[in-house]
């Protein structure tokens, strides 16, 4: 057996250690282990797929770590394992991951049945994407049925991570006043779900109040699919109320999806979409690092800027130097 | 003179006929008027950029024309010279374009200020758009100081027409009863001002009603700009009422992002991606008009839909073609 091989036999067998030294390899910078690293992704790709894939997104403060730790905990206790990953493209920027430290979700980093993985470092957020996207093929070859995905309330990070789940869930606080200011431009029109956290004691009346806003906020943008309405659920993490029912809307989610064809669908779009991202980022690549267009793209992205070089004839001229060489 | 000199000429000169014969070039899909249509470009590009570009969207039956033919006329009322142009990339499914017909603005068509040129031709929006960009550069060299380019409400043209324009403005109905619900995903976001056209008579106190439920909704979300709160207008094109209010607000808003300079960054801006859509739409046709990756581009593209071949793997062979030609 090639040390491939027994790589992917041992992820099958659901190993840690393969696991992690998969994972390890489809993070190197190394163009060899990059090698090896789509031999092993195309070796499993035939046993992955049987997850539920979950986004969960929500800006510093709303309490992610602990809904996702009691969450974790509310699946593995109904027999289910479960992989947590991140996309965090400002871990490196800001010299910490999001998930960096498993001390922020104690019980389930201790728990045989849930695998933690922190944020992958890379600078751009496509290359955090293109990470965590492979390690969650391998988290499913490995036997994790469900895949919880975080992310930070930052740029293009949630329509990147919703771009490769199957739902999307937006965790949001009642805060007083006019919270409904605090949501990002088109992460409601990617939500599958939104959860007001910290749902309790005194505040519980300021989240149905909340709740009800997003309920009337939500008429204004189209639905997604004829066979789901974003629910607006409450909970308290802490608590550990309303946990239960949140994985229940999951399941009836997948349910009707999966009945109207939906379910597959969407996956396969995402998989067709996430090629041709890739082609067109390796293409991308490819051009600009050729020598003769490499010398000259700054002068002519300038003249475009400048409003010297009208955009077609700039294209034109670097495409030329391209095929020159 | 070179042929194409001389047409740039009489571009620069105000003359009808060479602007109709620039478009013509620009329109065209042979090779070498696409060629002659570029160095025409680059000769007229310092000449370019001396108009307000205004986008106006709405859903069919909103008025657009009665409003175009209303706020038209009232432009060159003032001494502005107007040029009407169109994004309608559906104009070669229905067989019709939404300016395709001149009687449906016959008065600003007789105006000899006003220059109306129906959407062009072609299948794709990325096609549509890249023509009605270089046609407004023409006109803009042709001393046209307005540029209103329509757009129907459907797919993605209104936010290719916003990557293109300085102001976008949506007209809208006070219909009875949800009328919140008809707006598009992410529309709200890209306008710069919302208008509600048809506020007369009975309809007017609708209107008004309908008006305060757009302020609230666009409270959800974040201004696009720190010196610019978008407003929403009433207006009755059919009566000429509310008309020369919006073209002071246009005014007002160049007048308070060109202070703040965000004016002139924000054509920066959308000249360099535009140029980067250019570049990487022609690298991409490149790339997949080569033969080996032409014969082969099919099945790499199944075998990832069907979750055979990671994506990964599939965008590497399909470059490793492209490189061995």
């Amino acid at each position: 057996m090639s040390e491939v091989e027994t790589l992917a036999c041992g992820i099958l067998e659901r190993k840690l250690r393969p696991l992690a030294k998969g994972i390890t390899l489809i993070e190197s910078k190394n163009p060899e282990h990059n090698q090896a690293a789509n031999q092993l992704l195309e070796k499993i790709l035939p046993h992955t797929g049987n997850s539920v894939r979950i986004g969960i997104s929500g800006v510093p403060g709303v309490g992610k770590s602990t809904f996702i730790e009691a969450f974790g905990k509310h699946l593995t206790s109904q027999g289910h394992r479960v992989a947590v990953l991140a996309v965090d493209p400002t871990s490196q920027i800001t010299g910490g991951s999001i998930l960096g430290d498993k001390t922020r979700m104690e019980e389930l980093a201790r728990d045989e049945n849930a695998f933690i993985r922190p944020s992958p470092a890379g600078a751009t957020l496509g290359g955090v994407a293109r990470k965590t996207r492979e390690t969650m093929l391998l988290c499913e070859a490995a036997g994790y049925d469900v895949i919880l995905i975080e992310t930070v309330g930052v740029g293009q990070s949630e329509i990147t991570v919703a771009s490769m789940v199957d739902f999307f869930m937006l965790l949001q606080l009642a805060n007083a006043g006019d919270e409904l200011q605090g949501i990002k431009k088109g992460v409601m029109e990617i939500a599958d779900a939104i959860i007001i956290n910290k749902a309790e004691g005194s505040n519980r009346l300021r989240a149905e109040v909340a709740a009800q806003q997003y309920v009337n906020a939500l008429h204004i943008l189209r639905p997604k699919s004829p066979n789901w309405q974003v629910p607006v659920k409450l909970c308290s993490a802490m608590y550990k109320e309303g946990i239960s029912e949140i994985w229940e809307m999951v399941c009836d989610y997948r349910q009707k999806l999966t009945n109207s064809g939906e379910f597959d669908e969407k996956r396969r779009k995402q998989s067709v979409d996430w090629f041709w991202t890739l082609l067109m980022d390796d293409l991308k690549d490819m051009f600009l690092s050729n020598r003769n267009v490499e010398s000259m793209f700054e002068s002519v992205r300038e003249a475009v800027e400048k409003g010297v070089l009208p955009p077609a004839a700039a294209s034109k001229r670097l495409l030329e130097l391209f095929k020159r060489h």
